[in-house]
């Protein structure tokens, strides 16, 4: 529970709060860059503000104020020049900082100081990013599983009508997963008569996850290098199978959260842009990688797409992981009211989550750098975890990788491509291809092991 | 005309409101229960206040809360349990109480108090009834039509865009007939290329109630038992074919009206729940009773359907009566401003039901129950009318009805069916053969009998 | 640039507001009288008022309060009588003074004197004019467009979501041809795919527009008899190809431009009607003349259409001259905020026509009538422009006519009537028979001339 005051806090993105000043110190995507292969000029909305970004002819990006200096058409319908986007009312021309380097059939330019408000731009890994903030700006990071080689790609892209934070507390949330993508999407596959067809297996996830409620001994959640990590340990003596610890996924300062271990068949940063106080531009990044020795398919350029949330009746669509989560988050309404919620001992990681962004936002207040704003380039690639991913790259990553014969790889071909929204991917044929060469790979290498369950203690990344 | 404060005072429906705690002394149909079979969760708006209302696993019926008490989820989205529902996200458990009954992954419940508001709720004749009052809650009353045997039943659903007093108002409006259902009937028909196809006949619903308008002496109004009765009398000397009465539907107090005698092969509850101020959740409950020796077509529960008020182009449909009733309803504004209204004598009813309304008010005010607020069960079936309907239950109900036979009954041979809502009902075919098997008695039992015409003084029902 | 209060001045048009008084001086289109064979009543939002148009059984037209006095019904649901419109509630009767004159089923009409505000209207030339000012109304000024002789016409209409102003400040921007139609449309029609099919000959009007952006010297504007008149003057040691001057559209006071000249195979009035502060109904009123000597083919009364502004997916459609107007129009926003723009010498015209139009508001203010304001009957055929147009009625007109060779009617020919709006319309086919029938006796008139280019010093109309 939070006082209303810290509600605001926490939520509101616009220019000059708190929250808002944070988002401000760093690099923040707005776009596939795909997108704009499409149509090179976009209307953007982020923190609140309203921009227009392009591609000029030249392939130069820009992101500039909406609204043409002159007669203040938006410039959203803007003609994209060599250098720079035109209005497309008299043509008047602004360049990549918002200056106005052309107002053709004016006489000259003399004197002519007036610029638009303009925000740099860079491409990372078929993302567009932009900096809001004050200048210089910091290094953008290379968070690993934006450059990571050998990959198949996607971007999923979805505008979510609630709060950013609400989305971002779902991953500070560890025991969601058993009963949003549980029981909830058990009772969404019996209520549509396809749970026998889709989770006959009890090894299919929504069994597994729905067994994550028992035995669960207490919550935890700390801050690392780079974010916060959190899970459960459980507990044999009160219902686990064994005694072990789940650690949920990995969480990156300040909207990141990654599922999957980098490297791994599939991967995912799920990111939490805030558009405005009540909206959330939502990023499923998605990296398919091939082990030692495997080679993934080639793609041009990273592909994107929009899971559908809703039937053609209007009626919302349940079956796959995102949606379920996209479902809870809306439901908590436009910006939750947290002076009225009622907190269990299954939310001290969001309570832990929330406390490390009020310390971040002080930091912004008292005039510091917050966390993972990186004023030297921190290096070519930045493991979020702060842990090398060594588990798929090692020449016998097969039989190391017994362990996970449970995860997504192997619940891949049992269908859990069709669990989530990988399903309405344009890469999902080469991920398949992936997949199959992977599978060939690892029966050359295995021989006659056998898969492992959890040990007693181990420490389970999910 | 009222003043704005009057006007406030008999329209606006919120907690805490003169007429939102006068319904809030009534039991409230707020849902078919055959939608519940649909799906068993479903949101209901009622009073202005947001609700869930569900059938757990067992059968059993709630209308809780919209929210969780734990983040604020919406319980709509919930998953119905052996015995309550749960919310997807955590899956917190209420049952019909609002009690939070278990915490999954919760320590304990100890010390954990907090309940959702929830409201009694039961099933009568294929509708749920709620009670948003202070308890205890009073007897349902059994009106008739919602448990007279032998019947073929369904229920026609619409959301009305504006304050359920136009509804109403309309049902103390013997007048609104003659041109509403007729002269605009006979209009639309007109534009459409339709009349001759659909109203050739001159005893066409649409020709006698043009009629209704000519000679009418007075319009009279009184409170009764249960409700209202208003009619029309005619003179001779003013143009009418005869001097004679014509009573209009029976009103039942507070939102009820009823067309068609209870016991006959057509009959209607329209009942108009106020959803919030400016919205109105109309069901027209409707009733095709078999008379005395004849059997009705078995029934496996009440369906229920929409009448489209649309077309595909969204233009109006107002080719049948309750299309045209909700044009005129809606055309007032969302609350119509009684303040600038002009009366005349036609309106005489609509006042002393207004005043009646008042009245009523002013008894919960004083700490009184309202009328029909029954403390002691009224017995088994209560007549809205005040009067037993023994006409069609009489074995030699075809003699008797002959007076009627310019009725619904006849006419929907004529197609009456297509002329109201009942065409887009599912239960159509059933009434359809309802109404052969009761022409089939009929022609046994009459011989060679001629319909009637009006008798002078004669008081008619319609 | 305005000030905030001047930008008010010069947008509201509400009762009461200065340019809504103004604009009460005049009568203002508000409909297509085909769209009253269709459908007789229909709902009017003109200048912020509420109004029902109609045409009862004996072709009276009428233009009255949308409110019945009795309880408030929209009267757009109305049904007409022989001489007046009822409400389709209880059939009460006005007639076009707004006054009540039949209560049906109510006893005398002794005493009853109120009414609904109504407003004079009138037909011209297929459109229906209303007068909402102070009375004695003026006379309807019969411009030539709507009474022209021998001639083709449709009507097109769009609602367009910003204010009257900004549409019509269009027509005081000489330059924005040479973006708005000429780059603006390369561009879309490149990105179409269409650039070569669509506009590969080097006539085409869009490359024709985009020259006009060379040379520019000076821009002119200045007030005339009945509106202003203003362009461009090119110097050849700017690059124009000769010093020249370039008159832009006819500008009749209010609201009216006019394009092409009265007479010529195409021409067009848009008028530009407030419907309220944000809303503009705009009409492109087509008229295509047969020149002396040949018969246009023959229309029963003036057809509508309705040119669309978006595709089935929602995007603009933009490979046309309305839409292309139409786009940068809403995307200065609702009502531009004239006190953040930055004009430049381009916009001297603009400039000119914001201070007429409120030279004409300060006359209103003054007691006086404003411009264009007629007491007296100002003749049966008034020319805009204050010229007698002869080019076309000439006897020898093909020969005339060769210096406009590279005009419209020749454009039309290689595709041009699918660059406007006109592609949409009704009377397209008779059209291009008048077309044909005008290229016919054009060949037959005039031997081996040839074309002529714009001779050095020349004025020509666009």
């Amino acid at each position: 529970m939070l006082t209303v005051e810290a509600n605001e806090r926490l939520t509101r993105v616009g220019p000059g709060t708190p929250c808002g000043e944070l988002m401000r110190r760093y690099w923040i995507p707005v776009a596939p860059f795909a997108q704009l292969l499409e149509n090179p000029v976009r209307k953007v909305r982020v923190l609140g503000e309203d921009l227009v970004l392009y591609k000029d002819r030249r392939g130069g990006l820009g992101l500039i104020g909406d609204r043409c200096l002159h007669r203040l058409v938006d410039m959203q319908f803007g003609i994209p020049d060599e250098c720079g986007l035109r209005c497309p009312y008299h043509g008047w021309l602004y360049d990549a900082e918002g200056v106005c380097i052309d107002r053709p059939m004016e006489s000259t330019r003399d004197g002519f100081k007036a610029k638009l408000k303009a925000y740099p731009v860079q491409e990372l890994g078929g993302l567009i990013f932009a900096y809001l903030g004050p200048l210089p700006a910091p290094v953008l990071p290379r968070w690993d599983l934006f450059v990571w080689p050998n990959a198949v790609r996607q971007i999923a892209i979805n505008i979510i009508d609630c709060n950013w934070l609400q989305c971002q507390e779902n991953t500070g949330d560890p025991t969601h997963s058993v009963w949003a993508h549980g029981h909830l999407f058990k009772y969404v596959l019996e209520r549509e008569g396809n749970l026998a067809k889709r989770a006959a297996s009890l090894d299919h996830t929504l069994h597994t996850r729905t067994k994550w409620g028992d035995g669960i001994k207490e919550l935890f959640a700390k801050s690392t290098q780079f974010g916060f990590e959190k899970g459960i340990s459980y507990a044999k003596e009160l219902g686990a199978e064994v005694d072990h610890v789940r650690r949920h996924s990995t969480v990156i300062f300040p909207f990141y959260t990654q599922t999957g271990k980098t490297g791994s068949p599939r991967s995912e940063l799920q990111i939490r842009v805030p558009m405005d106080d009540t909206h959330t531009y939502h990023i499923c990044y998605q990296v398919y990688a091939a082990p030692h020795g495997v080679d993934a398919p080639h793609q041009d350029g990273v592909p994107w797409y929009e899971p559908p949330m809703f039937d053609d009746d209007g009626r919302p669509i349940l079956d796959y992981v995102l949606a379920q989560d996209a479902l809870v988050w809306v439901a908590q309404g436009a910006i939750t009211d947290r002076s009225k919620e009622l907190l269990g001992r299954t939310d001290l990681p969001i309570v832990l989550l929330r406390r490390q962004l009020d310390q971040q936002i002080a930091r912004v207040e008292a005039g510091q750098d917050p966390m993972n704003v990186f004023r030297k380039d921190p290096g070519p690639m930045l493991h979020g975890s702060g842990i090398v991913p060594d588990g798929w790259t090692s020449p016998d990553w097969a039989k190391r990788q017994l362990f996970f014969s449970q995860g997504y790889r192997k619940m891949y071909h049992k269908g859990f491509a069709s669990d989530d929204a990988d399903r309405y991917g344009p890469a999902l044929e080469l991920v398949k291809e992936l997949h199959r060469r992977i599978e060939e790979a690892e029966l050359a290498m295995r021989g006659d092991t056998r898969p492992a369950t959890v040990a007693p203690g181990a420490v389970v990344d999910v």
